[in-house]
């Protein structure tokens, strides 16, 4: 049918359009989302309006790490049973939350905002890199992890990283990169397979 | 690991916790999205946060139709070239914006919000069903049709308000069940395969 099709009042409409603009939310969902706010009781409604808002109000970026925090120092860096010579770089915040969430990582991190992307025009100084190296030479840091993704961009980075830090004295690692836990290997990609069996570890049973 | 893992600063965790309170949205997703929203621009979260709260205070039931309304009566019981004395029940308001979204009805709504379920104890009380026959009674109607949903509950109150209306001649109809267009026999359930066939229609080419 040609003529516009109705698409309720106009508040209606509008919540349904903002809520479209989110990542992975269609128009159909977004219709569901406002049909169900709209039954929910207003004090989750305020709450979830709130919280969005805070998001843009109540969050700043640590001076030392760059992580998302809501006070001066994040509390990571805040915290003195956390490993404060160990460094790991990650790309972006939600990087650190995966890693953070693993459980495995009890040391500190620097959050780049970015990979080096030259031909995207990122280069050192669109990164938090000055930063880094700075934290590394006005503090003792013992090794730098690079968990910088394992794409292009993250690699050239990691590889740009390492050479700094090779030249300050500080030791470096990479993440190790091979087929995930419970994956299998007649599904892995040719390149990860590589990776898998050249970054083979020794392993040792008793 | 046992110990609780860090899911970021104060108000990103808040924002996360009401995300994730949005049906088919999960911990995963809610994370996706409050990382989303602290990216975006602050006019965008801004008019998120507006459009979600002005649904709690932007949005009533139309006095006649009791589907949503920004103003006094909807805009669809205000269109005068719509047919009013043609009313498509409904059991929810995202039920006629399904209709409306089709195209292909001209007539008025009416929202019962809700359907017959003696068992969760709504009764017709508990429904919009005495404003409806209220409105049959004070302007002229020639035909309602029946578009609560297929299910037991659906089937149940499109009987009983045919019922009505029958003691008030007023002539009723039910929306046509059998295979969806695009569907194949092969996948329709018994029931629905039952019914399509039961109410098969007389097929003329010429």
């Amino acid at each position: 049918m040609s003529h516009p099709s109705y698409l309720g009042p106009e508040s209606f409409r509008k919540a349904v359009n903002e809520l479209a603009k989110l990542p992975g939310v269609g128009e159909k969902t977004a219709q569901r989302l406002a049909m169900y706010l709209v039954r929910a009781d207003a004090d989750y409604a305020k709450a979830l309006a709130e919280s969005v808002w805070g998001l843009k109000t109540g969050l700043e970026l640590c001076p030392q790490c760059f992580s998302l925090s809501d006070k001066d120092l994040c509390s990571i860096c805040l915290d003195a049973s956390r490993d404060q010579e160990l460094i790991c770089v990650v790309e972006d915040p939600s990087d650190l939350l995966a890693i953070e969430q693993s459980g495995y990582f009890k040391g500190t991190y620097h959050v780049l905002h970015g990979s080096l992307a030259p031909l995207k025009g990122v280069g050192p100084e669109q990164l938090k890199i000055h930063q880094l190296m700075q934290r590394a030479t006005d503090r003792k840091v013992r090794e730098v992890i690079l968990a910088t993704n394992p794409d292009v961009e993250g690699e050239a980075t990691a590889l740009y990283l390492a050479r700094l830090f090779l030249n300050k004295g500080i030791s470096t690692s990479r993440i190790a990169m091979g087929i995930p836990m419970g994956g299998h290997l007649e599904y892995a990609d040719h390149v990860t397979l590589g990776r898998a069996i050249e970054e083979r570890r020794n392993f040792n049973p008793r």
